[in-house]
């Protein structure tokens, strides 16, 4: 046990964006990569649920806060340059993406095209409805 | 099946490189995050090998082109918005860091400090020896 919790991730590294990948804790699916500025760190660490920097949006994104599939996260690795974040988290609601399915990688690219390998959870059209009714 | 194969993944992205996860086909552990460029994908499809693109180095990295732990490719995705690869190998010489551990994601952040959760597969002095001898 070494007390470097001060110190990594690094986020002096680069625009101070890092890559963060969220695995689903239970079965090690890969559910997507999104990026974290170090408020969006500190945010996960002090509400125990993932929260990114939205690089479209420009602001702090706490995953789930549309959709209400929140991450709530199991451990958090830091990889050996500690520029890169890695999260196991519990994927609230079965699905981390935006498109309905349960991994943002639903698309296998193989030698004959790209094959979409799983069926939708959710209908994204229904949950990403327009607040203007 | 959709072929779309050459317009994913989009290295037309910001700066054309794009982060690139390696994951154990077998086990699911993450093993690390690197970078590609359109030509080290292409590279990884024709050979079959993970190639990537060294930031610090500034060119094409043949992952294992030293160490000899090669990372033979079983599958691909691309995330929902093509700009993330996923990688699915076998991690030849059962360490995928150059620090020695399976995975570069070896450190866990815990409420208490930094947790060093397993052993060095290999000694990294004795991998990367120098070549002035």
């Amino acid at each position: 046990m070494v007390d470097q919790r001060d110190s990594i991730p690094d986020f002096t590294a680069g625009d101070g964006l890092l890559p963060a990948i969220a695995q689903d804790a239970a079965s090690g699916k890969v559910l997507m990569l999104a990026y974290m500025n170090a408020e969006s760190y500190a945010q996960t660490l002090a509400t125990g649920r993932a929260v990114y920097y939205s690089r479209s949006r420009g602001r702090l994104w706490s995953k789930g806060e549309e959709s209400g599939n929140v991450q709530i996260v199991r451990s958090i690795y830091v990889d050996c340059d500690a520029d890169t974040i890695l999260l196991q988290v519990e994927q609230v609601g079965g699905a981390a993406c935006h498109k309905g399915y349960e991994s943002c990688f639903f698309r296998e690219v193989t030698p004959s095209g790209v094959r979409i390998d799983s069926e939708r959870v959710f209908d994204p059209d229904e949950v990403y409805k327009k607040n203007d009714k």
